[in-house]
This record gives structure tokens, sequence and C-alpha cells, in this order.
């Protein structure tokens, strides 16, 4: 779909909700919008896209009540904010947003955490992501190095970039908007997401993308939306497998678990979002043990957190009870960066390579 | 200076403390290090270079105590870990060389604050930057656009690179050694520090860069030392005025204070980081008023940064005592993205255009 079929479409189904107030009160029916409901217990595995979702319990928010009627208000305001800013080709960021709304008197948000919300309703009724209404969260900063050429659509006309040719050591940010990239040409077996900073910068000075076909992601830890949407895209549309590489502790295990199946926030985008297809390289806890790694010891929160995993269903395979329950058992959590312990070559001629032909990656 | 004559000056300075070390024993003496006192009392404004250093007072470290003793062992470990690192051309994280010191039995890092601080110490003792240690920072992530052609010397090779044709739309981000930058060429009237994400892409939507000739630097909350190295050389080497651009409460008045004048924590490199030179646009105190912002409240923290501020002898200008008084008289503060309030363009076409024409700046 090109960029002006896009805001076509974002344009006709953000109005759409207010035709159908229109006709709802026409009708002699209070106005109202219906929404599934937000928790964990309405979360479902979808077997087809393989990703959770939110399942079928509802609620409905109608103008009968004052407060309720006020949603809608602010609901209006914001849609003729949204379908202007699509007429104009302009876009702005949720803070932004949530500042325009200062002149909007009773509809005039509170806190910028009422506007990202309703925002995020917006797109669960319009089936559509923010981007497609030019919102765009204040920053990520993730980015790409390897074997990949793109082609970005830019407001200075379309950038032809290769991701290792094209770039300085710090690589090819990650824009916010990552439909207006497509993906023209690759050399690349496999895509490596990496939590930290360290570790992606260890891995291009080691030319571990040349050596081994690797297309680099650094997820600057829990990855905003772009980043987690060019994983499924490089994924889906060049077929690459994507593993992720993060720190051995429960709130990293939790990046991966974002990356491959969403987030509980995100849920009504699982599919566009997510990797069902991604691995875990590590690092695991039975590593902590076989490499004989600097650890520090698990505090209340991270029991707490590995505990909490044990019950969730994204974690519930065998690999992942078992990894659970070790270190569960060791009261131990690693870095990624621990591995310089052995020297700053270990992890790619040795971790990553034992571990990714384990995994049949190469 | 080419990047092999600064890898021989590393790591000639590096071996001379080592070689000191050596000659004091073989004169009886007990070998020792000294360095000045790294305390806000013993920073000092020096009128040549305009910004403030360490002034005269010195403490000394001797092996003569077992706690020194070790802390010079430290010392000697690092050196030649450093050393070898050049010798092959190699980098590696802060972190990273925490976890190396792993293997290194009495001379093993406790924590990581101890290891950072160590290679500050080697960098007053040498007069070099860590980067020239080949050590970097864990992230960073600021990024640069506008009329500016740039040639960076990567381990894949020379990159040049112009930050608005060649650049997608989150910019050219900054690498963690600037010195293997080079600028080539711009069409560039000032540089624009900003402080938050949602302001630089503003700047960049609305074409503030092409209108006024600006580039534009996102600093990413409190900068960073690459970023603020090329700040320095921008205002240096090209002879641009810098203007810094942030929210109007204390904590980023600091990070104009970073900017400008430099920071206790890197004294020792302030001639090399900070830009005298810089002025501050806003969100000023008095514009929260004169424009009526949108406002918090400010906390007992703010308050009393602003007070600790009064007695900064950074802030110790009539423009900034005023503008204090006032804040303190209000109890308000604003973000810049609180000018989305009177429109997106308002700070492009109306609130920077007056500002920076009152400062001379345009």
């Amino acid at each position: 779909m090109s960029r002006e079929e896009m805001d076509a479409r974002a344009k006709e189904r953000l109005v759409g909700i207010a035709r159908e107030w229109y006709e709802q009160m026409r009708d002699g029916v209070v106005p109202y919008i219906r929404l599934p409901t937000r928790t964990k217990r309405n979360l479902e595995y979808d077997d087809d896209s393989e990703v959770w979702k939110y399942g079928d319990r509802e609620s409905t928010r109608s103008a009968a009540t004052e407060k309720s009627a006020i949603h809608l208000l602010k609901m209006a305001y914001v849609i003729g904010f949204l379908k202007q800013q699509l007429v104009e080709n302009r876009s702005s960021t949720l803070r932004e947003l949530y500042y325009i709304s200062e002149g909007w008197k009773k509809a005039k948000f509170a806190a910028q955490d009422e506007s990202n919300l309703l925002i995020e309703d917006l797109e669960i009724i319009t089936e559509m992501q923010r981007e497609a209404f030019h919102l765009r969260p204040e920053e990520d900063g993730a980015s790409i190095f390897g074997p990949l050429r793109l082609r970005e659509t830019t407001r200075r006309g379309v950038k032809e970039i290769h991701c290792q040719e094209d770039v300085g050591e710090a690589g090819y940010p990650i824009p916010n908007n990552v439909d207006n990239l497509e993906f023209t040409d690759h050399d690349a077996k496999f895509v490596i997401a990496i939590e930290t900073g360290g570790m992606y910068a260890r891995l291009m000075e080691n030319g571990f993308d040349q050596d081994y076909g690797a297309i680099l992601v650094h997820l600057k830890g829990q990855p905003a939306r772009s980043t987690r949407r060019v994983l499924r895209r490089l994924n889906e549309s060049l077929g690459l497998p994507v593993v992720v590489f993060t720190d051995g502790d429960p709130w990293s295990y939790r990046i991966y678990a974002s990356v491959a199946y969403g987030s509980i926030k995100s849920a009504h985008i699982s599919e566009l979002l997510a990797t069902p297809q991604a691995q875990f390289v590590g690092v695991q806890p039975s590593d902590i043990s076989d490499y004989n790694l600097p650890a520090d010891r698990l505090t209340e929160q991270d029991i707490n957190a590995l505990k909490a995993e044990l019950t969730d269903p994204r974690f519930a395979t065998e690999y992942w009870r078992n990894q659970i329950r070790l270190q569960l058992d060791m009261r131990l959590k690693s870095e990624q960066q621990a591995f310089a312990s052995r020297g700053l070559d270990f992890v790619t001629k040795e971790y990553l390579p034992t571990r990714l032909s384990e995994m049949g990656v190469i």
C-alpha cells in the first residue's frame, strides 16, 4: 500500500467512528464504543498467527454517564485533530498531542497516560497502528548493522542505504515509522537481536556480521514497537531466522518474550509486531554454570519475577521451565558482557557459534 | 594527528606511568601516583580557556599502605590490558573491562564504579581521553540532522556522509569515538542542541534546518561525552554558534551548563568537551508566563535544585539569577514540547526565530 492509500484508509476509519456515533444518535441510541477488555485474563493464544491476542471479553462505553460522555468527547477531539494532521501531511509526538489538548476545554487530558490509552483504543477500533495516524513516540534509537540494503521514504525524499557500507560505526538508526522502509537486497543468513549496546559493538568489532552473514539489531533494552516491527518484517518478508541474545535474568527473558509473542500492552497488534519463530540464544541459566560466568545473586524482585514466569503462558515450555527452575536453584544471574571474563573473542569465536549450530541456525 | 600516532602516544603515556614506578623503586622510593583532588571545592574557573577545571589541590597515593598498593596493582593490570588492546587495535566497553578483571586475582575490581574511576584517573595522568585507550561507554545514541558533510573513519573503511542527504529520518547517529570524524563541508549558520527527541523531530519535520541553516543535534537528555565533544568541535573548527534548547526546569539548566562549562566528573577534560560560547535559548522561566505555557508545579527537589544553582558558579550571572528567582516565585516549570499547545508550528515560526534574533544568532 502506498503512503497516500495508507493515509486515506486511516482517515476513513477514524472518521468512521464519528459517523457511527452520528448514526446511533439519528436512530435514537445513546452513542457508545465497544472495546475488548484489556487484562491478562483476556489474553488468548491464536493458533493461526501463533501470537497472543485479546479474547472475546468486551466492554462497552456509552455516553449515558457523564464520565463516559467526556471520554467520547475527548475521542472526538482527537479524531478531529488526527484527521486534520493526515490532510496536512503533518505528524506529532504522543507528548505533543497531550499538550495540544490544552485548548480543548472539557476535553483536555489530565495526564499523558490518558491520551496514550485513548490512542491505543483508536488502534484497536480502527485495526491500524498509531504510526498510520502519523503519531510517533518520544524516541527509540535502536539500530541495525549488517548485510542489508534498504530504501527509506522520508520527508526529504527516498534514501537508499546499505547497513554496512553507507553507515558509520553506530549503524543505521531505525526510524519511528518502519512502514516507510523497504528491504531491497540482502546477503544475510539470519538476524541477531542484541539487548545491550556493548555486545552490539562487540559483534560489530569482531566482524561477526561478516563471518556469519548476520544482521545485527540493537534492541536497546525493552524494544520499541518500531524495533519489533522491523524484526517481524525481516523474518517474514526476507524469510530470515531471528535469534535473541540478552542478559541472563528474568527481565531479559521478557524482552525475548515480547519479541517472540508480543506484550499485553500491544496485544491488539501482536500480529504486526511479534515474531513467533524467534529463538532465544542466551544468556541461559545453564550457561552461567557451564561457562563459569561472573554472576550476581538474584534479588527478591528477580526471584518473584522468575516465579511469575513459571505461570506465564509465554514460558509454558519444558525448555523454559527447566531453565527457570535451574536459575531459582542457583540463585544467580549473569550479563551478556560477562563473557568478556573469558577474553574479548570468546563470545564470537566460541559461545555463539556453538549455540547457533546447536539451534540449527548456522 | 593520525589514528596511528594517537595510538602510539596513548601507549607511550600509559607505559610511562609504569616506567615511573620502576624508576621510583630503583631509587629506593615507595611507588606512588599524584592526582588533583576531585571535589567541587577544587574546581576553578580558567580565564584562558573559559571553562571550569581542577585547581591545585593534589592528593598522593603511595604503595606504603596495603589498600593503596592494591590500587596501584589494579592500575598496573589495567595499563597492561590497555597496552595490549592498543597493540592489537582492539577496543572494549567500560563494562567489559570490569569483567576482564575477573581473572586478575587480587587486582579484580569489586564493582564497575571502581574501574570507571580508575580510568578517569588514567585520563588525568596521561592527559588523554579514554577513547584514546580504545575504551567506549555502553551507549549514547545522540544524533545529528542538518547541512553538514562529514567523513568517519570506521573499522570497515572511511565513510562520507551528508547529514541530510545520506541519512534516514532518524538522522546520523554520533559514534563513540568522535575523533574519528572530520567535518568536510557545511552550509550552516548555527548549531541547535535539543534536549528531547520529540522536539528534534519537530524541527526536522518543520524544515527548521533548511529554513535557517541549522544543524540539529539531539542531546538525548544529559549529553554523553561524544555529543559534547561534537558540539565543541562544530563550534571551534567550523566557527558556528551553538545554542541549547531544553525543558524549563533546573535539571535542564544543568544540561545547558554541562555543554557550556563542563561537569565536575569530567573537569579534567573540560577543555575538550565544553563549549563556553554556547548560549541558552530556553525554555526560560519568563517564557512560561510570557507565552502562558502549560506548566507543572515545582516539586521539593526542583526547588532545592534551583536554590543550589543560585550558588553554583556556573550560574553566577545576572541573567540566570533573575530567571531562577522568577521561577522560584512562580513555582512552575514547563517542557519544550509545551509549545505544542499553541500549535505545531509555533515553536519554529514564532518562538525560535524571535529568541534567536534577540540573541543575535540569526
